[in-house]
């Protein structure tokens, strides 16, 4: 056991680090699809923020660059490790630790997923409403990447629902920051500044979540177009009306048949229907009770039709069910279908259109394509790019984000950059904000060991 | 005319700088109470990024102090100048430059009034929905402060409807952050951390804030409660009913006595109920329909009575106006009541009984009073504190801060520390995250130009 491996194993307990081959596979990689995986010399697997904070000091002793881990379903590469470095998995730091019902928040750990929130939630009526499309994510991860999901044209990402983090610094030290409260305007918004570091500022020991009250009432409408540009045209319709939908989504045609083959879904579209039309919009609605939300399903179905819908189904609890659960796995479908790399691009929602178009034809004139879903309210981009050469495909991923960004948006909506889109960021960002992220990076991170190679290329840090 | 009033000149024509006397006395305060006005050494005001970038370059070379005004209406004291300093006024920033539907955002200047943004974004049937009571605030002092008011409830604080920013760093480089979109995770939010940041990290020179749809169907609740705990306990059922009130807010039977009589307010309450209730509740609801609005009226006012509300008045529109048009004004009415401070303090919402009795048990204790109203929904308290002799007015002040803290709230929630709570938040907050706080302050403005003496002690900066 070497000198360091010993100190680790002083803080977390012998059973609680692993070097070497015994570390699992798993362990080597988030569910990026680009980067071949890596296993890190340390893994470590803390119960407490002081325990966090000592792991972190002797890493900054010894040099070792440090990468937290949630789940491990990230999509840019933020949570694989780094060859030499500490893997600080968040598994056993996993308790719901407050259900608040008169504050309407929970207290939880970074280590507990989605699926066990939910679950601790439920009696109380309330949940939170940050849906990424994978369960089994951490709420640490979801703050690490500031998740988004379906469900934000309604309820925001995770920068909107997370009220108050522990974090743990590079330094050692232990703040806490926001709280239980909606809103604070005393100094600056730590947590705000944390949230989307993707592990590069400071390591979150406990967060604390806004709920929302659960109106069970609901019901979800598929709405096929003719023509992209109308289902473009009716999203900011739809979000004028007040009807105030909980999910907003685009399906394009490529991957609403891949969806269709992939979750065995009964949706009642006739053949000739589904050949003439375009793209899909998903429209579903909430309200506090069911009589509302059959009056604003007839509203949304008139809606829909006269804004050029070829036909609206309002679908069965089933069917729409598997629908919500074959978008959120829109991901799996993309890799099995050979995917080779995704983006989750966002462009302001009117120019969607453009972008959707151009980016298209950016992919078909590199010999590849582009197909894919998203989030239409939020101007959130889901696209499978197919591009096999990889020389070709990292310029045509490049052009697409240089796409985006001239059009007022950004490389990634609600992934991160991770490892593998901090290339293309560094690349296109504005030298002058790099520069001042990097000096905001050092206030937090003065050696330099979190995440490395994250937001900043590695030698950068 | 000195060299560096000539180098202004230069920058804004000479018509744009003034210089001693012959800056009016307006621009020497804000409405911060307890602090004698100040005269800036200059007063200049830009027409465009580039000119505040000269101005900062140029204050930046001779070590002048710059403090940012909007419309001088912020209470903490964040806009009064400083001595030998330079005050950059926004008055000609005041364009409305876009109002898009498609997206639902406008983009400002920074100088633009409420009342301007609302005037120009009601055809479209659209509206920025930060209500902090004084329709004469500008967008950018809202940015400043992280305003919030009364809709926050609903629609939450400046921080939640601004997506993106120009803005100048004291180095002189003109950065974009954030956009016409709704999320993003590319790196650090920059768009975040400079609101709230009251003018020490960056001057903002544009604003794209998000719009929400106007909701016309409305109605107000009036409920008086004989027991102060009613109301609190109140507040959570009715948030998680999923009534979605616009705007919650408790006000103590002192404040509403003031209200009454200062608003010539007729509420059609008897005496006899106005003497035995200790506050009162009000519930503001909207929907996209009017039938809407009436059901949840009768659903709202039925949970009030279950509630333990002794009456539930439906007020009329002008009624309705009048009393939320009051209580806006309720620094005003407390401020010619003899106010001698007044407080924003947030705590979490279950913990606001407590936090209530406990503060005005220290007032009464140190000879003076409290009393006032609240966004009680956000657990945000509004008090005027009266205690005329200073010294133990900062002591009472210095308590109830600590006491907030203590019950997991802060200093300020909408208002912001500004020269008058400095003190005490460097006081009582962390030193570990003060010390955070002044190297971010350092990696935007190392020659510590911006504000001094805000957020920071003015050696400090």
């Amino acid at each position: 056991m070497s000198d360091l491996t010993a100190r680790f194993a002083q803080i977390v307990g012998t059973d609680n680090v692993l070097t070497g081959d015994a570390i699992s596979e798993d362990y080597s990689h988030d569910e990026e699809l680009t980067a071949p995986p890596q296993q890190p010399a340390y893994l470590a697997k803390p119960a407490s923020a002081e325990e966090v904070a000592q792991l972190l000091l002797a890493a900054s002793e010894h040099g070792v660059p440090v990468t937290a881990r949630g789940s491990g379903c990230g999509l840019s590469g933020a949570a694989r490790p780094l060859r030499g470095g500490l893997l600080i998995s968040f598994d056993r730091m996993n308790a719901v630790l407050e259900v608040d019902t008169v504050n309407q928040v929970a207290v939880v750990q970074p280590g507990v997923t989605l699926t066990e929130l939910d679950a601790a939630t439920l009696d109380a009526g309330l949940r939170y409403t940050v849906y990424p499309g994978e369960l089994s994510s951490s709420v640490g991860g979801n703050v690490g990447t500031n998740a988004g999901g379906m469900r934000a044209v309604k309820y925001g990402v995770a920068r909107h629902n997370v009220l108050g983090l522990q974090a743990v610094l590079p330094t050692g030290e232990i703040i806490r920051t926001g709280g239980k409260i909606a809103k604070v305007s005393t100094g600056y918004d730590l947590t705000q500044l944390i949230i989307g570091s993707e592990g590069t500022l400071a390591l979150v020991t406990e967060v604390i979540v806004k709920l929302h009250p659960r109106l069970d009432d609901s019901a979800t409408l598929l709405a096929p177009f003719a023509d992209f540009d109308q289902v473009m045209a009716a999203v900011p319709k739809i979000l004028a009306s007040g009807l105030g939908p909980y999910i907003l989504e685009y399906i394009d045609n490529v991957s609403m048949a891949a969806l269709v083959a992939t979750q065995d879904l009964e949706l009642g579209i006739p053949d000739s229907i589904r050949d003439s039309c375009e793209a899909y919009l998903v429209v579903a609605l909430e309200n506090r009770s069911a009589s509302r939300v059959l009056e604003d399903v007839e509203t949304a179905g008139e809606m829909l039709a006269e804004l050029g819908a070829v036909d609206v189904y309002v679908l069965e609890g089933s069917a729409a069910r598997k629908l919500i659960e074959g978008r959120e796995k829109a991901f799996w479908a993309a890799k099995a279908a050979g995917a080779d790399d995704i983006i989750d691009t966002v462009v302001p929602r009117a120019a969607m259109p453009k972008f959707l178009a151009t980016a298209r034809g950016l992919a078909s004139a590199a010999g590849g394509g582009a197909a894919g879903c998203g989030h239409a309210g939020d101007g959130n981009v889901h696209m499978a790019i197919v591009c096999k050469d990889p020389d070709k495909r990292k310029q045509l991923m490049a052009d697409i984000f240089a796409l985006a960004m001239e059009l007022g948006g950004a490389i990634s909506g609600e992934h991160g950059v991770g490892r593998a889109k901090t290339p293309y960021f560094l690349e296109l960002e504005d030298p002058a904000k790099i520069a001042l992220m990097r000096r905001i990076k050092r206030s937090f991170d003065p050696a330099g060991i979190l995440n490395p190679g994250v937001v900043f290329a590695a030698e950068q840090a």
